[in-house]
């Protein structure tokens, strides 16, 4: 990974030296006006600052592309170069192409197929194998009660408009979106300063409002229908869950899931079982989701079916620090802060991660440890470190029961997108699919020695309410033991006090009279306690990330911009190595097929062109999809048994001996050995004609 | 893998030898009797035969292991033990488990995910990457139109009935299928031979017949509702496609897909560009697939949500040869082909696919190379060769465009399950979406040199069109272009005798007359041609083979029924290897913790048992999930830094340098190396008390 500090320095020193070779000429020509210089020391001033302009210029598209610090034409162009590299390769394929597609569908080919897998199978060995987690896989299709649970049947909703006259479906907050950045940003016919800073506080808080607020805000506003211009309904929530129904008989209902995390809550109790019973542990699901998103645009970043990697993470809300803490704590990503983002810079900060929980930025060491481990992720599946952050969610933008949220963003030309979510969600999880299910989801816990504890009572006279009650007595009863301390203790006081309590009991409500219950708190010796565990979520999407990954490893070759590279990592990289017979020759081909075998005995995704074209279009079109290493067999292979291995950045190329080559590709795919040592150990090739 | 010949014939053997020692005791008891021997000769004979019959038994249950060949209650105590070892160590759990669970959804816990992983990788592996096939993932959700094309929404259906009463709903063929069958095992009332062989033959048509043979059949065997013995109605058709809706309008209907193919299909155009335009070239795509079942049953192999890994091999029609046939000419697995299966012994015979092809039993190389991959995938994630089978398409079980179809079959306790099938499909599938979509879906083929070929020229007089219909010209021109060989001939005939031809286009009729459309064929030099390629699909249900694999690797240990063992390979093992500290001691941990850190770094799953039981229990616990390896860290260890390492199967255990236990434990899980290697070069260690 190149430093882009260091390329900042270059680039900032080039700069410098326009300035001054321009302040040269400047004096010069003066000078020459004075009589007091030569023309040709002008002339000769001139051509120095032309080189160091072209140096400058240079040094400012290495530091761009090592950092996407361009302008916002730019990162069109540079999006629209990289989409039109990825779909003219098959990284990726709008679904159902033939039939005109589908909104918010792709498919992988080939090469985006690849990647997928070796970004997963990065994250499997990176989180489940390293932090020997839970793995489970649970179906998409989903009954109706496990999402009415975890509230997604009430809550999982956008606001809707619709077009009064064709009916077409648009996001309402989207509408008012553009709706006020184009009011912001007209030229012509400017907003008074009042109007542009009521415009710019809504555009700040659409994502919180309300059905009537922002049904009035688009009123206010006078937004239509795009493309239409009609006018539009009042904007109302649609839920984004796909719905189906499961069986031949119709009356189960079940959606596709929209996150894969209900699976594991699901599962809690028998998870903490297989861990014997102890707390700690994570469990994990890869798996795909589903949202049938109103109109999904932003191209592959917001799809209707995508795959979640979601990790929960079960302790004892009272101890959240982690075992390997230590690990990370030296770690210093760009953080956020909601103090960052309130302040006057709005800038994220480096910031060792020990001191980030030290200081109470990050809640507890258990977040603070995957953060750490998420940006040694990003790190490997080559990200740019500068261009990935974690920013805390505010206040208002944290559910009630949150402890601390913090997104993991990263930058690319649609702006700051968030690849991953890690919250503290507390036991709100667990508590909600217990209470759904009526079955206990919590852990125990021994307390080092016994302690004493007030506990709360309640014995139902159940010969009296037997009495009185007949068959319903049982039910009152049971409810009567399931009550809450607080409902209980104030029952007790009106009873106490000797008034008839009203009591509801499946829709029927009987009176509770004094001596029907006794309800106490009592003092008692305890060896333990149980308790519902809190959680802790990491979660990620891995199309987006893979979006990123994307965006951060295309570049375009010096003084070329129709060479276009992706810089992908070895261990990402869709195929690891292309073999080249230099020439279509059957001696050169059957080494090359054999090379392939090699290669592919070392589990080494490879392909072999044996097109005719040069050899420096072949390694364009390898290059063009990320191939980091190509061997080129040659007329020197017959002769003494070796070939060339090529270097996709560097275009460095080093001889070395048939028998190496696949140990050595392995390795360095495996990263565990560097092309600067490769280039050290063996002779280099001086033929970077061959590479035009 | 124990050669399960070996193993029959050692069983067969140890028979005789009961048989014989069986003789011996009897002929000494007569000679006692008529005074010809001593009474304790007879005592010696009797001790010897219960030897040898104690041998026998264990002879018979090695075979029987090996070969899953027992009685019929045998399999279902055989299968209950497995279910119930799969189940309480998390193998797989019935989803929504705390909501009652959904029929026909299962979650994998995290010994089953990660088998599912390592079946997964290794398909991919053996499949794709060692093929360089191009991989794709598309979305489960699809449009109608797809699957319009593909006849699902049409055909995709099960025969129902329903209870009258409760709306109960069951599948026609099944309850039948148990009618019948009940009828044939009928002990007290056994049914006449004419019956008999009545009943025997509708049983063998179950799956052929349609609607209304179905009812009748139901209705003549007076067949009613499973537990309730309620009225059934007439069968009738149930998609078993789950359905949903894209968008927020509602008006585009969707499913989720029934098999992942239709995404393949649907990218071919794109995929065969990608493959340089050349046949023959294979896709692949491994994805869940969903099937709204009507009663699942059968646990583990009739589940409403699968993984499948399918692949489409498409080729010349012309030339169905596989460049790497040789390489699986002398495999030789059981074929069961059309003509053994109805032939007198009703078995399959083993025989090497090169005489297989060439004797014409497997239709083509293609065919037959796939069939090899799989066989040879079979024994690489531990199925019993002797228990896996490939078996012919009888022709009615065809489709009607399908050139041959096997079926891999796997012997489970539910008897010979379809795990996967290979099928040769003709060009119908690229057909059919091509007439659907309007885009042709074609290969082009250059002649080796150019060929003389009658081709069919059909010209419509445009200006006669124009000047009669006006408006409907072009339509009609362009129907008159698309006509297919057979009617163009026709009316060149018609028209050449003076008959006017009526011309049906978009629903209207137009009286063609001679003079408006000159056809004609014409011998024209051709230096390639257009076709639709052919394929070829092997279609795997990874769940199945997974099931599969867990009652091929199941057994008991000899003289214990508790102590269950599964015989995973290295590479399918959920977990590799498992560390033991003798005792509970810091020292022991310590060091235990740090061999799991180095195993770990070598991307081996694994797992430490601090626990404090006995260290034979810790090995059964092991055992139970199939762990192959074990290192137990002792007080020896402490001193010269070695440990133990024990193999599963035959609890043998060796002392192993610390430092090369890693790498050890890597390569065997490799498959590199084998234990009898690993034991051959490290001292035994002689402590089989431990794994009590």
């Amino acid at each position: 990974m190149i430093d882009a500090s260091v390329l900042e320095t270059e680039f900032h020193a080039a700069q410098e030296a326009v300035t001054r070779q321009g302040d040269v000429v400047r004096s010069l020509k003066a000078a020459v006006k004075d009589g007091k210089a030569e023309k040709s020391a002008v002339d000769e001033a001139i051509e120095k600052l032309k080189d160091v302009k072209l140096d400058m210029e240079r040094k400012k598209k290495a530091y761009e592309d090592a950092t996407g610090k361009t302008s916002g034409a730019n990162k069109e162009a540079f999006r629209a170069a990289m989409l039109n590299a990825l779909e003219r390769r098959l990284f990726f394929i709008p679904s159902f192409k033939i039939y005109g597609s589908v909104a918010g569908f792709y498919d992988y080919g080939p090469p985006g197929c690849a990647m997928k897998q070796n970004v997963t199978q990065t994250w499997r060995n990176h989180f489940v194998l390293e932090e020997n987690m839970l793995e489970v896989e649970c179906p998409a299709v989903t009954p109706e009660i496990v999402l009415k649970a975890s509230g997604h049947v009430e809550r999982f909703t956008d606001f809707m408009v619709t077009d009064v006259k064709t009916g077409d479906c648009h996001r309402a907050d989207h509408l008012l979106e553009h709706a006020l950045e184009a009011l912001l940003e007209d030229a012509r016919n400017p907003p008074s300063p009042k109007a542009a800073h009521a415009a710019r506080d809504l555009l700040a808080r659409v994502g919180e409002l309300g059905a009537e607020e922002l049904g009035a805000a688009l009123t206010q506003y006078g937004v239509k229908a795009p493309d239409t211009k009609n006018d539009i309904s009042a904007p109302f929530p649609f839920n984004l869950m796909f719905k189906t129904s499961i069986g031949p008989r119709g009356d189960l209902v079940g959606y596709l899931r929209p996150e894969t995390a209900q699976g594991i809550f699901v599962n809690f109790k028998d998870l903490l079982y297989y861990n014997g019973s102890k707390l700690p542990f994570a469990a994990a699901q890869i798996g795909n989701s589903y949202r049938n998103e109103i109109s999904p645009r932003a191209g592959l970043l917001r799809v209707r079916e995508f795959t979640q990697a979601e990790i929960e993470h079960f302790c004892n809300p009272a101890d959240k620090s982690h075992p390997k803490f230590q690990s990370v704590a030296e770690v210093a990503p760009l953080l956020y802060s909601r103090a960052l983002q309130m302040g006057e810079e709005k800038k994220p900060q480096r910031m060792a991660l020990g001191d980030a929980v030290s200081k109470g930025i990050i809640a507890n060491e258990t977040l603070a440890y995957f953060i750490g481990r998420t940006y040694l992720f990003a790190q490997r599946i080559g990200l740019n470190p500068d261009r990935v952050r974690f920013r805390q969610h505010l206040q208002h933008e944290m559910a009630h029961y949150a402890e601390d949220c913090w997104d993991f963003e990263v930058e690319c030309s649609y702006g700051w997108v968030e690849c991953a979510g890690l919250a503290d969600r507390s036991a709100y999880d667990l508590n909600a699919h217990s209470s759904m299910s009526k079955v206990e989801l919590s852990a125990y816990e021994r307390f080092a020695e016994p302690k004493e504890v007030d506990v709360l009572s309640i014995v139902p006279n159940k010969k009296e309410l037997g009495k009185l009650f007949k068959k319903d007595a049982k039910a009152i009863a049971d409810a009567l033991e399931a009550m809450g301390e607080c409902d209980a203790l104030e029952m007790q006081q009106k009873l106490a006090a000797g008034q008839p309590v009203p009591f509801k009991v499946d829709g029927q409500v009987f009176d509770m009279q004094p001596g029907f219950v006794e309800i106490k708190k009592e003092r008692k010796k305890m060896s333990g306690r149980n308790f519902t565990p809190a959680v802790i979520e990491p979660s990620f999407g891995i199309g987006r990330i893979l979006y990123c990954v994307f965006e951060h490893c295309f570049y375009t070759r010096e003084g070329d911009e129709a060479r276009s590279v992706f810089r992908f990592t070895p261990v990402t990289a869709p195929v690891k190595c292309t073999v080249f017979p230099l020439l279509q020759r059957a001696e050169l081909n059957e080494r090359a097929e054999a090379m392939s075998t090699a290669l592919t005995r070392e589990r080494l995704s490879n392909t072999v062109d044996t097109t005719g074209t040069t050899i420096g279009k072949r390694y364009a079109r390898t290059d063009e999809i990320g191939v980091p290493f190509a061997i080129t067999i040659d007329y020197q292979t017959v002769e003494d048994s070796t070939a060339t291995l090529r270097e996709r950045d560097s275009t460095a190329q080093v001889r070395v001996p048939l028998a190496e080559l696949p140990g050595l590709v392995r390795r360095l795919t495996d990263m565990e050995l560097t092309w600067e040592e490769v280039a050290a150990k063996y002779p280099a090739q001086a033929a970077p004609a061959q590479d035009e």
